[in-house]
């Protein structure tokens, strides 16, 4: 069976670059934004159309008698959120089955738990969060803090929303992860070897 | 600065052992039952009972008003369990002062804050708790799976009282530890060697 790694993460907790750096490490391939980009191709929805859902899990703000009209009736919204789910599900299972990878995101760890996965999540505290937004993304630039943190906020609540209706989890809780990794005083680039050696 | 390794764990979750292990590789002093015999001794009070305030935290359970009194009035209880606790911070902190170390429990993590100790959290699934008490602790043979959940839960809720207590914080929230360790699926002897290069 290929070694599967998930990382689940909080918004500017370095959890992306940990991934990244951790399968160039072990030579595991490395699925993050591709996955965007195959549903997109396969659902023949736009790439940013995908990324949006993905990112806000609007649906799940709807009432929930939309949400339940599911089985017996269809809206065209309900039906293009159900494909992209059913679709990245499809998706994550046929990279878990190619090679050795990572995975970052997409409740990886839940969709392919009968793989046994190796499941991370990282998080940091908000300040600490906040300079690594400040550092990485000059898309930021632009913000207040309070504004970062409003937007970091809104994302991990999508996150939040998203494992829970499709896990039924409390997202980040410790225990569905084997190790929680806090990157608040802990620089990624030295942790990438000390996890390397799980792996070996 | 010495380097000062502290691990807060779940009752069964294999902390202590992971802690002496750890501290054996990496050469540093181990310290756990240590600290009850030096408190024991300097507070003149006999090991077990000292052990008995330490596990079961009885002074919380007291109407608050009780404890208010500590500032106005003692009663000799609430006098004996200031003691303890004052002298376990003296003498976790001439540990830290002395060399590099483990400190398993007591809360060192917040105790020793200002020496940026390295912070574990040790946990488990309930199952996996069970079985590592049955295979572990004989003085648990003659108990049911109940009466065994039952014990594991009596014992981190008198860590979670003690820990809300003297820190006022959450027990074993991920945010006041640097890593989390899920015993569930790893096993220990293979964990040593990875964390100890975090210490190298």
């Amino acid at each position: 069976m290929n070694k599967i790694i998930t990382i689940g993460r909080e918004f500017g907790s370095g959890g992306r670059e940990l991934g990244r750096r951790l399968s160039e490490t072990l030579g595991y391939a490395y699925y993050d934004q591709e996955i965007v980009a195959e549903i997109a191709k396969r659902t023949e929805l736009s790439e940013q159309y995908v990324r949006e859902i993905e990112e806000h899990h609007t649906m799940f703000s709807y009432p929930i008698h939309i949400g339940r009209t599911l089985s017996t009736g269809f809206n065209s919204v309900v039906e293009q959120h159900t494909k992209i789910y059913g679709e990245q599900s499809r998706i994550l299972r046929e990279m878990a089955e190619k090679s050795d990878c990572v995975i970052v995101g997409r409740c990886a760890d839940f969709v392919l738990a009968d793989k046994d996965p190796f499941r991370i999540f990282v998080y940091a505290d908000l300040e600490s969060k906040l300079a690594r937004c400040r550092a990485k993304a000059p898309e930021n630039e632009g913000l207040t803090d309070r504004e970062l943190k409003q937007k970091i906020a809104a994302v991990d609540k999508g996150r939040a929303k998203y494992c829970a209706f499709l896990t039924g989890r409390d997202w980040g809780s410790k225990l569905n992860f084997d190790l929680c990794v806090n990157t608040t005083k802990l620089v990624i680039k030295e942790i990438v070897p000390v996890l390397e050696k799980l792996f070996q």
